[in-house]
């Protein structure tokens, strides 16, 4: 194991903002409680990373693809019209990458999603459709167990 | 020349929005035309691109070296605390990264920039200064010409 992978927690605001689906090669897939858009997030397990720049070569390559992975299989899967990739971390200064799945007349449409409406937490029956959705898709990275590995606070 | 390449044109509305700076060997190299933040956008030279993922894995690579070259010299150029990288597309679908550098107690802080504040464009001195301090910590990606290539409708 990389020594930046043992010593790497999540952030307690990712851990209560989203439910943790599973684990790609190098990063952690969360689902971002909030069931208006597709929206997925990837957070590489490194300790004290904030800047995609401060991986090494190797793991920036990696995250570029199970960014590219995870990015093309939303689209295709929930069909959307645009994706919305980014690192921002204003708030968040743990390195995380969110996955957007933005559609022509989505609540933020065509604004960026942040900031602009209260989140929807995912009722039971549609976190459990996503979840077997991205894990037919996605297999590997959702382990023996598709279902969400940690439940949030709301849960909905 | 990439055949993808001799058939790219900026689209109109970066065109409007930004001051033209260079080309790296891939992206060519923008400043949004707001002075409130040290604000850079690469736009891959292939035609018909929205999406990373459609880009081939040899542009891919090359796009995030050449993301991870910008994102660091500007953080280290312009003195940031926190660097936003972003490929949004809802307004101009074609492929672009945002590299915005942000302070704690910038105008949007700690929001995302876009749809926040007007733009402020550019008075030409504060152009000048931001284009030779870029051009010298980048020059390959100026050429010869380390004064903007192009400008916009709002020069400042």
């Amino acid at each position: 194991m990389n020594p930046r992978e043992a010593d790497f927690t999540l952030h307690p605001q990712l851990a209560a903002d989203c439910h943790r689906l599973g684990d790609a090669p190098l990063c952690r897939l969360l689902l971002m409680n909030d069931a208006q858009y597709p929206w997925c997030i990837l957070v590489p397990r490194r300790a004290e990373a904030r800047e995609i720049y401060q991986l090494d070569l190797a793991d920036q390559r990696q995250l570029l693809d199970e960014s590219t992975t995870l990015g093309e299989t939303l689209m295709r899967t929930f069909g959307g019209d645009k994706l919305n990739v980014a690192a921002l971390g204003n708030v968040v200064p743990q390195l995380h990458l969110h996955h957007i799945v933005r559609r022509h007349g989505d609540p933020a449409w065509p604004a960026p999603v942040w900031g602009r409406h209260p989140a929807q937490p995912y009722a039971a029956e549609e976190l459990a459709d996503f979840c077997a959705r991205l894990s037919t898709a996605l297999p590997t990275w959702f382990g023996a167990n598709p279902a969400p590995l940690v439940q949030t606070k709301h849960p909905g």
